[in-house]
């Protein structure tokens, strides 16, 4: 019974193109009827992602970093709060069976150096990050799209072969 | 869109009748339209508890020690992989709208301490270990029952009187 | 070269009586020569030991909830910020060769759980609350203590068994 | 009595140069009479800067990603147990008065984007990644050093304008 979990990682601050980026990420992952994971605020590529999948019939669950609902976007259905800062986005990378990194900042870079450390495979949407993560895009667990339609179908791939969601 | 969240407590090792108590907690949770989460794993109240959510209709959230799913129970819908050990027994209470404590060892006992401790409700269910809390039983934040039933229904009072999941 | 850690365990609030076991407790670790672990604040317990430790010429540890020096006691050599709130306290036992738990409520009450569900050997010293771990008592995991000499004493015997430290 | 405390990231695998700087690193910190704090296994950056800290005579706090000894290095004086695995690069940089970052993989990536994003000044030892948080550099919380003498003086300016440890 176990479903699928797509996380979505990305800043606090995002410019249009980014959030629409995001909300269209979100709507795809609802269609597949795959769950969105993401940090859970109320803000940037997090409330885009939460918003479109919302949208568009799918489930969201939200990591928070604090310890009350103070932050959390409302497009969030499954709210978990960890206390635990930025720690959190270590929880974040090991529950999704595939990382999609939107642009961001630190926060995200952080997420992403994370989930390759513990082997997860993380997808970058439009974001020219690889080329600090070298290691890793020569042994394909990097991997890049230019567009949402271009994540999914990445995505799929790698499902299929884990057999994650089967 | 934010669901309510039932936290459900207790051991990994568990007797018939616990187990029983377990699986219609779950079941009754379920028909309520709660969310129920627990430690995920595929043991005592918490594999019992997720079952009788599952087959009723409900959804379950597993917050679960370790870094794969090779302890996960089948009967958990959506996965939270947190690699932190017993350090998730703080993300479980937060996490909980109120949370419902079965029998159980130390590790259910830390989880009723750090729930009081952060201000959440408990309720405990055919477990006599409320002299320990005292304070908190004066209080009124640490609640007993002796059924499922009356479980619920002291659920149902603190969440009207909170406004969760309204 | 690594040091034996005692941890001291108990309340941000306590009376003046365990203020000064608390205070003794610290000075009898320093003599030994071991180094003081605690939960780090300017409070009750943690203030108390720290400074009993600190005046007596030993080093001390403090294990912060928060992410910055606001409420680290004075008496704390080395601080240690882990920005996770309450999930602090696994931390605390884990890194505890001994754990050695004064009077306190349920944030103690959570850290005995913690250690002993992980195999930790706790002192009680002068809180008589081993009613609640009976099983860990009769398994002589959990031992009680009426003064700092006798909790100084059980701890010796337990790291010569042990062979931490040595 | 807090002492100053700085913290060495890297790699758990490094070839002969840098373990030479991170021995070399290690031996300054000590001299300086600082705190050493790494991620405490016996391994790569981590195990150099260790020793190089306690052959000179300085005080090395290893934080841990496990629940035991058994990867901990012999250089570690003070171990922090934290079973919660890559989470606590977390606790690493926030206790850390000032990051100094040698070569590494993801895990060290994971620490310095941690470090920026919670406000921490991180200084780059001969590892060429400051293009990737141009951000930061620009604002002057990332800062470079060719050898261990010129980080140990940044280290002296940052903390002189901090005023930490005075």
């Amino acid at each position: 019974m176990r479903k699928t979990i797509i996380g979505v990682m990305g800043g606090g601050d995002a410019n249009k193109k980014d959030i629409k980026l995001a909300y269209d990420l979100g709507a795809l992952i609802a269609k597949e009827g795959w769950v969105l994971l993401n940090g859970g605020r109320s803000a940037g590529i997090m409330e885009a992602s939460s918003k479109g999948c919302k949208e568009h019939g799918g489930i969201t669950v939200g990591i928070l970093p604090g310890r009350d609902s103070s932050s959390t976007s409302k497009y969030i259905d499954i709210q978990i709060l960890t206390g635990m800062g930025d720690a959190r986005n270590y929880i974040n990378v090991l529950s999704s069976d595939v990382v999609i990194a939107c642009k961001g900042g630190a926060g995200t870079i952080s997420e992403i150096a994370l989930a390759l450390k513990n082997g997860k495979k993380v997808i970058l949407l439009d974001f020219d990050i690889d080329d600090t993560f070298e290691e890793y895009r020569n042994s394909g667990l990097l991997l890049k799209a230019q567009s949402p339609e271009e994540a999914i179908k990445l995505t799929k791939n790698i499902l299929s072969v884990s057999g994650v969601g089967n």
